[in-house]
């Protein structure tokens, strides 16, 4: 009997991530019930126990919809099911805090995974996104205008999180949850309007593909991953950068002045958050403005920045100070 | 009597450019008789002659559409009364080598104006591209996933040619057209959905702007605007990454591997095309596939190249040798 081409997708990219555990690891899923982390969870069992791993299912509950403890302990009982070693349920409350519902959640539901996973040990930390999931969210990158760093998408990993779905398509997830039984979940959050990202997904992408092809999301993703190594790159250039132009009490304008403007526009919006700016807030005006007192100095004032900081030229120094 | 926004508009586009010009200079502003151009070559008579600059409008004639002569000689009507000090009207064939028929007909147009600078003696060309224009530009290059040269659009200059209009909107130019009295011309071609081009402008700016609001092509732009030097930065490091590569009749195995990923593919995809292979063919899969060579040996055979190229591995080096 072969594998369905979905199932063997999903299977491929866990496979992959768990390249680098060792056996007797442990490794979290987190799973809403969606079918992208349903199949992941699938996949994580199967691969993960080839490899001598333990599996352990995670589900977050956010408590913003009604009904979502009895969701959450509906995920409980497919990832039993599914043959996880242990279960956990985390109960986040999501600040409102400057950041959207959206970013707000996302934030939440991060920390609590990876103190899951330090609390239990967990070398790993998967998460469902898919290939949709990247081509969407580099479309929202690219209108929000924030250049490279927002068109690179999502990061296939960081500490100890990994996205093993990134080439795996949400089909093939809907597609692998059916073959194998898993009745999946469908989030109201996916269909509601009043998300950019659900905006984008039912309404931009099939247009796109429509005008130019059905190649599109798998073209946008692609552009993430090659813009990524690129942008982190650039990153650790400005890294070393940032060190370089260090002056008394700011950056030395001289040593900013010899910078390429790639670099210094990154140098600049580095040293301003590290000063306390925003990053989120931080926009292209900001860094735009900021570049100026270098680069078209005519003895502007200071540049105000989000989170009460100011953008100043002193002394041959940019310096940040403390708005009132 | 103020000057209405978008007169303005496209004549500051123009100022800007002109800034690196010497009065007595002459200056080619190629027309087509779209809104566009027409905007363009006004601003240029006018801005150009406070300047102390020579204008000469050219129109080229791709003889591509039935009537394209009689519409050149209109376009040239145009230009006199705009005011401009000299009208040429070129007339190009459009050889179909390969390229696409939009590629084609650029490329001709772009070296028969630069054969008008030359025999003219003029500084610089002017280019009536506009922010909508870059717009559709960043989403085609994204929709080809080829990274972040095809994201970062179209350049402000590049040799003779300059885009003064590329932080003015396809609707300024019209308008400045109408109130000026200047009878733009509908090019046929710009309804075509047969072209992608098209189809983007009709089809999905419109959807993209509904679902992430009206400033969507404005934040196109932009992240062209703040790609493009990250893109020009890594492709002058990887001009010096590839001498320093450089071995007895290839690139050093052991000096790729030291690069990072973003140098280390610039190089590949820049030494591949200096020993012949096609630049517009080349993909993401071939360079992906002579970096494996690299970083993922295991005995590979070669790569094809588009144009009769292999790339391989030999003597610690990656070669290029002609396909039979």
């Amino acid at each position: 009997m072969t594998l369905h081409p979905a199932i063997a997708a999903v299977r491929r990219g866990v496979r992959a991530v768990l390249a680098e555990t060792q056996p007797g690891q442990r490794i979290v899923v987190a799973c809403s019930g969606g079918a992208d982390s349903l199949a992941l969870a699938s996949a994580a069992v199967f691969e993960g126990h080839k490899a001598g791993l333990a599996i352990i299912g995670a589900t977050v509950d956010h408590g913003l919809q009604e009904g979502s403890a009895a969701q959450a302990e509906r995920v409980v009982g497919q990832l039993a099911a599914i043959g996880v070693d242990e279960t956990l349920t985390a109960r986040v409350t999501v600040a409102a805090d400057g950041l959207g519902p959206e970013a707000a959640a996302r934030e939440a539901r991060y920390q609590v995974l990876a103190e899951i996973a330090e609390r239990t040990g967990a070398a790993l930390v998967l998460l469902g996104h898919t290939r949709d999931d990247q081509a969407e969210t580099v479309l929202l990158g690219l209108a929000r205008g924030s250049g490279g760093r927002s068109v690179a998408g999502m990061r296939r990993g960081f500490e100890v999180f990994r996205r093993p779905l990134l080439d795996v398509t949400r089909d093939d997830t809907a597609e692998a949850c059916l073959i194998e039984g898993l009745d999946a979940w469908a989030d109201p959050h996916n269909e509601d309007p009043g998300y950019a990202r659900v905006r984008v997904r039912k309404q931009v992408l099939p247009v796109l593909e429509d005008a130019l092809g059905p190649g599109v999301s798998a073209a946008l993703a692609r552009t993430a991953e090659l813009l990524r190594p690129d942008m982190e790159f650039l990153d650790e250039l400005a890294a070393l950068s940032l060190r370089e132009c260090a002056g008394s009490d700011g950056l030395s304008v001289q040593a900013l002045a010899g910078l390429p403007q790639a670099l210094r526009t990154r140098v600049l919006r580095a040293a301003a958050v590290a000063a306390g700016a925003l990053d989120a807030e931080l926009a292209y005006e900001h860094v735009t403005a900021m570049d100026a007192l270098v680069t078209g100095w005519r003895g502007q004032r200071w540049i105000d920045l989000p989170g009460h900081l100011r953008a100043l030229r002193a002394d041959g120094e940019i310096r940040f100070q403390p708005s009132m």
